[in-house]
């Protein structure tokens, strides 16, 4: 049993799993892994479903019961569960009592206030590490991140300056990193989430980051989300998730950011290609063509969460289209949604009723975006397309007989 | 037989020597791979040879002999070699006789001449890809650089700009990859060599560059090099060689250029870390700190090359002293060195004369900087550390019993 879905959680996950272990992950929140968007999240907990791991959200831990000393069973909001272990990966707050006692200035996050310069309060004194709060360089607020990488440079900043030196450290975007299993998890900067806390207009790209080029053997994926502003089309974070260079999208993001780069800036930056490496155009770069076609007006995207809310709340104005292939649907399909296949699509464009909002999803969000245009072309006003298509859709499936639309029953 | 040590040259010695077949590669410069320092093709080079690939340099290919049609000989300036197959990989030139033909204007690299929306300079002819020019963003130049990826995000450009569009291709980094055998090798931005053609100062770090925490196993490491500006900081470019993850580093470097970061700023980048993905500073990071080192005036450095031509001309005023310990001396020392292991440095310090230039250096230039710190503090004046170390001496080798100083004679 581990308490708590963060990173820390998921890490331990794996290597309980491997040990033989059976593994319930319980977390309050609604999600696992809250720093990411809803669903990257959800990406990441089916995986690990499918590795054996429960995973129970929106469950807070009101009880450990056990005897002689050891721990029997949980106790959550929803359910009673047996443990052998229970983990507490609850998260970690700053030790600043030494700090406080000292008469320092602690931080609006809880950890020590420090200048730039790592100088606490008191002249002198200076503070770094998991102890200290520093600047989120997107934000501009006052954020408390500990890192063992923020640590190291902050520590040679520190260095400096105690030995008469003058550096600065400016601050962080946020950049993570861990691995669970085979996926590779990261994130830098603001999530959607966080980004429309911050009252900002976040518009996302989602897309297949390979680690190679399409025919190249041996290739592993990511899904890559990258996310602008959209009156600026300035970038303000990416998050990572799968078996393939997680890290490496986000790097190339975490830099993006430290340029303050607009989406059109990184559509033309110039990445290291060769067929081993990479896929022509970098999924990154793909990002970020998709957000100027975005930001462009080309076409409007809808992020998987509205659609669910859509298709359960709006059943008289809202139509989900799914463009796939006859095998892919077959596999798994969102419940509710009419089938037409892209290449039928502009001879059976009369099935679907243009006073409707009409939203379009395939495999990735590539074969929809060019369904939208088609339906736009055919005079459809109100289209958009699904963010990530099925990569992103983290909730409920069927796979059940195809019925391709509600109006024809053809197939 | 291949004719030129250029990237494809490489690739390919990789497939033939996996077919079996003996290769031999002929190269006319005096190093193998001309876009990269001499030190890092070096490193290549060794990798190479001991992979079973024969390598002349410096030598032009004068004629093919053979008998009913087939090639049997090639005659180079110094020597005749066999050959069953001879694979001509001499580089490429962009075929713009049609462009000519039209009237359109050749740019000075030989390719067609462009503007930003590339565009030729007859109004509404658009050229893109492997025939065009385009612009070097770290010299201002016009330069041309065929690349897939550069073709991808021109043919974009152009795409847009011809359906009414307006948008730019503002040009490249020089940013390359490839893979021979498992070395990942790539460059973005300027060379040393190049930097210094454009009458710029350029200033090295090498760097070891590991993919992973040095306790996590598995891990790969590739050497890596960033170059900066002597009196600005500014980043103009960097080399990575090996098996570790050359790509990703060399795509920081890439955004850090199209960010035009000083390397203070490059030193407190917000990358991904975890163990299994980086060390908590990653590479480039460091590097970033030893160029501010050298930039501070804390330690000059002096390149392999240099200290080969001192050793070899300047035997009275110069002394080369080796600061890595037993084990390692013993398997291969560099000639006419005086080997004091770093621990011993302090009550050796006698054997060296404060009067010659002393360069010195160890596996990687780690403990040769803190040896380099001890010889100032001790009064030496002149005191350089080897840029890379034994990482990067890619010239004569001893592997004889230790002779530790000339003046000592212990060990």
């Amino acid at each position: 049993m581990i308490a708590g879905g963060g990173y820390i959680g998921l890490e331990m996950a794996e290597s309980l799993v491997r040990l033989g272990k059976n593994v319930t992950i319980v977390e309050l929140a609604p999600q696992i892994l809250t720093l990411f968007d809803e669903d990257f999240a959800g990406i990441l907990r089916q995986y690990l479903e499918k590795k054996g791991v429960k995973i129970f959200t929106s469950e807070g831990i009101q009880a450990l019961r056990g005897k002689e000393g050891k721990v029997t069973h949980v106790q959550t909001a929803a359910r009673e569960l047996e443990a052998e272990v229970v983990l507490m990966s609850l998260g970690v707050r700053p030790q600043v009592e030494l700090a406080k006692q000292a008469g320092l200035r602690i931080g609006v996050t809880g950890a020590i206030w420090v200048s730039e310069k790592m100088e606490t309060s008191a002249e002198g004194i200076y503070s770094a590490g998991d102890c200290a709060e520093t600047t989120h360089l997107v934000t501009g607020k006052r954020v408390w991140i500990p890192l063992g990488s923020t640590a190291n440079k902050q520590g040679r900043v520190v260095g400096v300056n105690i030995c008469g030196g003058n550096v600065n450290f400016p601050g962080v975007m946020g950049t993570t990193v861990f691995k669970t299993f085979d996926f590779n998890v990261a994130k830098t900067g603001l999530s959607m989430r966080e980004a429309e806390k911050e009252r900002l207009h976040p518009v996302q790209a989602v897309v297949r980051g390979y680690d190679r080029a399409h025919y190249y053997p041996g290739g592993k994926e990511s899904t890559l989300k990258v996310i602008a502003e959209k009156e600026t089309g300035r970038i303000l974070g990416g998050q990572a998730v799968g078996e393939g260079p997680s890290d490496k999208f986000i790097d190339i993001l975490a830099m993006a950011l430290h340029g303050r780069m607009t989406c059109r800036e990184l559509a033309s930056v110039d990445l290291a290609y060769a067929p081993p490496f990479s896929p022509a155009l970098s999924p990154v770069i793909v990002a970020a063509n998709v957000l100027m076609n975005k930001l462009e007006g080309r076409i409007e995207g809808i992020q998987a969460s509205e659609v669910r809310e859509r298709v359960k709340t709006s059943k008289e104005s809202f139509q989900l289209v799914d463009v796939r292939e006859e095998d892919e649907v077959k596999k798994q399909r969102i419940p509710n949604s009419i089938w037409i296949p892209l290449g039928e699509l502009k001879k059976r464009v009369g099935e679907l009723d243009k006073r409707k909002e009409i939203a379009v999803h395939c495999q990735s969000g590539q074969r929809s975006y060019k369904a939208c245009l088609k339906l736009q072309h055919e005079g459809f006003e109100n289209v958009k397309n699904v963010d990530g298509g099925m990569l992103c859709w983290c909730y409920d499936l069927e796979s059940t007989p195809i019925d391709p639309s509600p109006s024809k029953g053809e197939g």
